[in-house]
Parts: structure tokens; C-alpha cells; sequence
């Protein structure tokens, strides 16, 4: 195999993605597994994050589902895109709760992928749930 | 009149929602215009708010127009819950750019209203278009 | 327990909402199983399902997960509507192929539920995944 | 110009479309308007088209709305196939009632676009919003 046809690992496409992810790292965000069509990420909610009901601004919880999101896309070496996101707020997230962020792989097609983002906190509930569609180019990391 | 049951104005509930909203103050998000049922606000793109590929974070376009969504929602006097929100990114934004949020409300019923909610660059280029469903409480602010 | 308030069995609702439901009987649903806040339904493709490529319209696999969540949501015994649903094709359908639609029960709370319906082809493929919120009202059935 | 690599005309497409859309045939759809990019539609709501609500069912405005969809897609002379597709059903549609779907062009891309197609009554009145995000491939029709 050409050496330069080799794509990169998860770990390292994720670790190359992180260090530019600057909202990422203001979140706060830790990367607690990832591999091929798959992440999981968790994140603390500070005082910062929240909204006008003093609970977590509903773009908290969407950002660290965009996350996973990418980074279970991207996990295969191939530059991808999200074209279409959807939320669905199930519970009040207050500061102090740990969000935990784990994606599911639904399809993953040549050009586009579907996937899942199940956002629970601490004691194990559901507080959102997120599903993404991405577009596959042939662009490598 | 009751002055007990008087609705507040939109400015004024929107002053104590923004007032106790930490993420769209960090955000930086200026309100541009409020009244009832639709509201525009803007923000710029800071080096915090990009992603791995060093655009802004899919988590930024959505804060803004969640943060419009639940402005327009809450401005007739009832506290209103996002249940179920979509966003599609249509355009790349940078460092710099400025984004223009402004709603339209396709429905508002008893229960349930919908809001769309289009984001744009100081260019009038459509870079994301938001999809939000609320619930509206009978609580009053 | 007063007769009078006593709520319905899901299977007598659901007995009681496809006697009337004229264009799931068009479908040639069969309900496959129903309890409360689930339901599996199946229908098979016929040549009046097709669209303009030779294979099931959208609307198809759309209206049977719709009916899946009509009936999984109403389960309970008080009439709920669908607010908000979404559904992602991701593989095509063929005339003759058979239909399976599966609900899962996200979140129920007082006022909105959430419901997850996965389509399936008779080969156990995913063919579509489908999200619905309902409103759901103090009307019983 | 190399006869061979002429794209056809939206009319053209869309009649080879609905000459097998025997879905759409069935649910009496006429063509009100079709040019590159948009397309409107209509149809009258008859007694195997309602719910056990005795109602449309929502697999009706959905399904207009996707064929309308397609349409708009497909005319500009290359295949596209819808990846994700959403709808709010705003307001009950009953028999005897016509349903005109109406396009809206709001992202041509490359690989990609994103459009809005509005149902209304005979009233003028909203009964639904959709939303469809296709992939352009580059196949000709």
C-alpha cells in the first residue's frame, strides 16, 4: 500500500481536529472514546452557558451533539459536512450537570451519512436528542 | 384593566430574559429588533467560535437563532419552551463575519407555535436556515 | 374507579382509530403489535405506491410511520397530534418489498412525547428512519 | 452545443416523472407551474386520503409536498434524490379540501439543496411546512 495513500486514524484526525476546534475547547469538551463512525464526548456546564430561564441555553447542548457529530463523521478519513441537524430538548440541563454526548451510526452511505446523537447527563437521562446528515467528500485528513 | 394581569411589552421581557442569558451575552448578541412574535439580533464571528476547520462552529448559527427563536416566542407575555428545533447550514462563515438573525412566525395556535428563523452575513448571503416548535405555557413573565 | 373515567385498552383505541382511518386501510396496514406507547405495523408495496423512478414514493414510508406514531402516541387513551415529524430515506423500496414500521418511545411528559419509528424492508435493512412530537390533549378516547 | 449533452426542459422531465408516479397519479395531482427550480402542485382531498381523526392524514400534505420537492429538484435535468425531509402540519385539512403545494428554492449547491415547499388550503390558509434537502448526482435525465 502507498504510504501516501494511508488515511489516518481516528484518534489522529480527531486530535488534529481538536487543536483548531476552539469553541470545542471553550465548551470544554473531552473526547472519552472514539473510532471508526463513532465518538463520545462529555462536557461540564459552567455559569457561561446558560439562558434567560437560568438553565443551559439549548445551543449548549446542540454544540456538543455538532461535535460528536463531526467527529464520528470525519473518524474515517474523509472530510465531511453536516447539511442538516435537528434537536429535540427533552429535559432542563443546570449549571454543574456533566453532559455526556454519544453518537450512533445509522447509515453511512458513498456521499452521505446519517447519524444519531443521544445526550444524556450524569444520572444516566436523556436531555436531548439530535440527529445529523452529512455529506461525504473525498477530500482526506 | 387588572394591573395585576397586565402582559408585559416585549422590550421589557426581553431585557429580563437577556439580562439573566450569560451564553448569548458571551455570544456578544445585540438586539436589533423585538416585537411581538418576531425579533432580529446579530453577533460577530470571534476566533472562539470556530470549529476544526477553522469556520464557525455549526453551534454558533444555531445559538443565535435559538436565542431569536425563544425572543420572538416568549415576546407576547408567555414563558415558551423550544420542544423541537432543525438548522441547515448552507454557507461557510469566518472569523470577522457578522451574523444577522431575524424570525418569522409561521404559527402561533394556543399550545403550539412554529418559527422560522433565517441567518445571514453582513453580505445578505443566507448562511443557515432554523426551524423551531415551541410550547407556550400559560405562565405569564 | 369510575367506569365513566376509565380510559381505554390501546388495542381498543387503535381498533376504534384505523375503523376509521380510510387511507391506512388504502395502505393495507396490519397492525403487528400494540401496547401502551408502542406499536409495529406492516404494509407491502404495490405498483400504486411508485414514483416517477420505479420505486416507493417518500410519501410512502412516510405515512406508515406517521400512522406508527399516530397509534403509539394515542396508546395512552387521550388524543395527541402530531405537531413535528421528520424522516430520512436511505435506501430505496421496490415494488413488492414489505414494509415494517417500528415505534420507540423517546420521552412521553404532560404535555408533548417524542417518538422514534424505524422502517425496515423484509430483509431486516433500514430503509428509513422517521421522528415525530405530539401534542398530546386531556381529550379521551 | 453536442445534441447528446442537451439537458431537457423542466416540462419535459416532469412529464416523464409523472408518467410513472403512479403514487402521485393516484392522488390526483395537477401541475400548476414548473420551471428550473421551482414547481407547484395541487390536489383535492378525498375520502380514502383521511386519518382516524376523519382527517387528512399527515401522509397526504406530506406526500404532495415530496413529489413538489422532486420536481423542483429534478428540473433542472439532473437526477436528485431527497436525503431528509421534514413537516409541521399547522392546521386540519378535511375532505373536499385542495391542497396547493407551492416550492421555494432556498440553497442550490453543488452536491446539494435545500428547499421549502409550503401546503395551503383553497382558503389561502397554511396547513403545513416543509422542508427537503436533496443530493444532486450527475445523471441526466
Amino acid at each position: 500500500m502507498d504510504r501516501l495513500h494511508e488515511l489516518k486514524s481516528p484518534k489522529d484526525i480527531i486530535k488534529q481536529m481538536m487543536l483548531k476546534d476552539e469553541f470545542s475547547k471553550w465548551l470544554g469538551i473531552q473526547v472519552d472514546a472514539i473510532d471508526h463512525g463513532r465518538c463520545s464526548l462529555s462536557c461540564t456546564l459552567r455559569k457561561e452557558m446558560l439562558n434567560g430561564f437560568s438553565i443551559a441555553h439549548g445551543g449548549i447542548a446542540y454544540s456538543i451533539a455538532d461535535t460528536t457529530l463531526a467527529f464520528a463523521a470525519n473518524s474515517y478519513g474523509y472530510q465531511s459536512f453536516s447539511i442538516e441537524t435537528s434537536i429535540s430538548h427533552l429535559q432542563k440541563v443546570k449549571e454543574g450537570d456533566r453532559l455526556i454526548a454519544e453518537s450512533e451510526e445509522i447509515h453511512r452511505g458513498k456521499k452521505t451519512g446519517v447519524y444519531h446523537v443521544n445526550v444524556k447527563n450524569q444520572h444516566d437521562e436523556l436531555v436531548a436528542i439530535f440527529k445529523g446528515t452529512v455529506y461525504i467528500s473525498k477530500i482526506t485528513w
